[in-house]
């Protein structure tokens, strides 16, 4: 079952005081589409500008990413990030935001793509997600993601997509700030009545929670030994976790479990490289073998 | 198999913006006892003033801790502890610390304790817990605690201390101190060298780490809607962990995981009144179904 992602693919460049890189292949659909790849055939939507060459391509291409909806425009230039992170990968200071191309991004889907069965709406304005949410047909599965940026600035709008979806893909600091809640718990009870099925909330290295109606559940992240590079941590986890659900038999409770735990094993790996490097590099093996770890790490045996 | 704890019983004034309390009962015995209690019988022992009525003993009597070691200084007043919570929980401020008869506790063994197989020593100057050590005999199970006060003024003492004990209570903060090292696995490794056989990193709300040279475990923290007081939460952790293993058939890995999780539930209690009001009405149906609870939170079924 292919999966559509609409997002950004973008150059990102980023200071640390362990190292930099410049203008590296980025983007939330990017990070989604290789995390998501290694589950399910993936469909990318999104504009680069004509900057964006036959080598930035084949990163996604080698993952065998369908770039059908990938629109170069002319003259244009691809989405730019810079950020850098101090001493503590948890703080981030964004420098540059050229949002260039992406800066009138209001995708016209085309017909295989307005059919599909599972999407994944990344972070942008909410008024574009409702629209694209607009052309879909049929009932997809559908994924969003958002920011404190879209939270503070377009909250009616957001919450009208946040009704329609079926999974939500927030952090702690975007529930605190969604639901006026301190208390993660009742942050996700809040956010559950405005209408997702699924609320995912991430806590980054303290792991992620899974709330529907029915039930909770809860990731440890998995423990890594160095932080090179947290940047698409997020949209990667999202890529895991939608792309094993949508090869899985069922989304149901089961399979939302462990799609938590493939979600947080791409997430991790995205944070060990600065860009995609690690994620390129990925295997079925790498995956399968943090499972095992992450099970693992949490197992209890009763009597 | 019962166990000993060495450390404060003390009064405790807590001020919060959703409450407060005067001089209740605390101090890091008083904790520990009153969770290890639901799992095996706890000798006390620690020192107090005359201002520390039967009515406060009775709140250890009741949960049968053996006070034979609870000495009372005549015309000396117990330790006394004021501090002041902000809107986060996490975030507390030491108002007033009364060492008063605690000032220069350096208890005498009496034969029933020198021969315990289990012991806890609490935070204290870590050449108090040296003395101690040096007085038990045999080769107990010793738990031990302790603070970024000591390792900032006495990291040699605690070092000879730690290299001394089986098992080591510290919170991220701490290990990062301790070890020089912000990553916590990387923390973990280097503190193991120190000498413990186990290490229990404790992270608040994000739960806690328990490591071994053979093997790593991850316990979530227990999901609170509320927090009204995570005063001697770590004591009450380190009470459910170490009570549990002494009342366990043996020290080994499937062992040590459900003490991870019975650790969490006690320190769980603790944090949900003031002082010890909660762990005071805690039945051992409560914890079942907490540990129920947390098995199933973390729950991932194979195919």
């Amino acid at each position: 079952m292919s999966i559509v992602v609409v997002g950004t693919v973008a150059f990102d460049s980023i200071e640390a005081p362990w190292g930099s890189t410049e203008r590296a292949i980025g983007g939330s659909a990017t990070y989604f589409s290789l995390a998501a790849s290694h589950f399910t055939p993936v469909k990318l939507i999104a504009v680069v500008g004509d900057d964006f060459c036959a080598e930035h391509r084949a990163i996604l291409e080698d993952r065998g990413v369908d770039l059908e909806g990938l629109v170069t425009e002319r003259g244009g230039k691809t989405f730019f990030w810079k950020g850098r992170y101090g001493e503590d990968p948890n703080d981030r200071e964004n420098v540059v935001t050229d949002l260039n191309c992406f800066e009138h991004f209001s995708p016209l889907l085309a017909a295989p793509h307005r059919s599909t069965r599972w999407l994944f709406l990344a972070n942008m304005d909410p008024d574009i997600q409702a629209d694209i949410l607009g052309q879909v047909e049929g009932e997809p599965f559908v994924g969003c993601d958002t920011q404190t940026f879209w939270i503070e600035r377009k909250l009616e709008s957001l919450r009208r997509v946040i009704g329609r979806v079926d999974a939500l893909f927030v952090n702690d600091r975007e529930a605190r700030e969604l639901s006026g809640r301190r208390n993660l718990m009742l942050a996700a009870r809040e956010i559950l009545g405005m209408g997702p099925k699924v609320l995912v909330l991430k806590k980054g290295e303290h792991g992620a929670f899974l709330f529907t109606k029915d039930f909770r559940f809860f990731a440890p992240a998995y423990p890594l030994s160095e932080v090179l590079d947290p940047t698409g941590a997020g949209d990667s986890f999202a890529g895991g976790f939608m792309g094993y659900l949508a090869s899985a038999p069922a989304v149901d409770e089961a399979h939302l479990r462990r799609a938590m735990i493939y979600g947080t094993i791409t997430g991790s790996f995205a944070c060990e490289t600065f860009s995609v490097e690690r994620l390129r590099g990925l295997t079925d093996e790498h995956i399968s073998k943090r499972f095992g770890e992450l099970v693992d790490l949490v197992k209890i045996e009763l009597d």
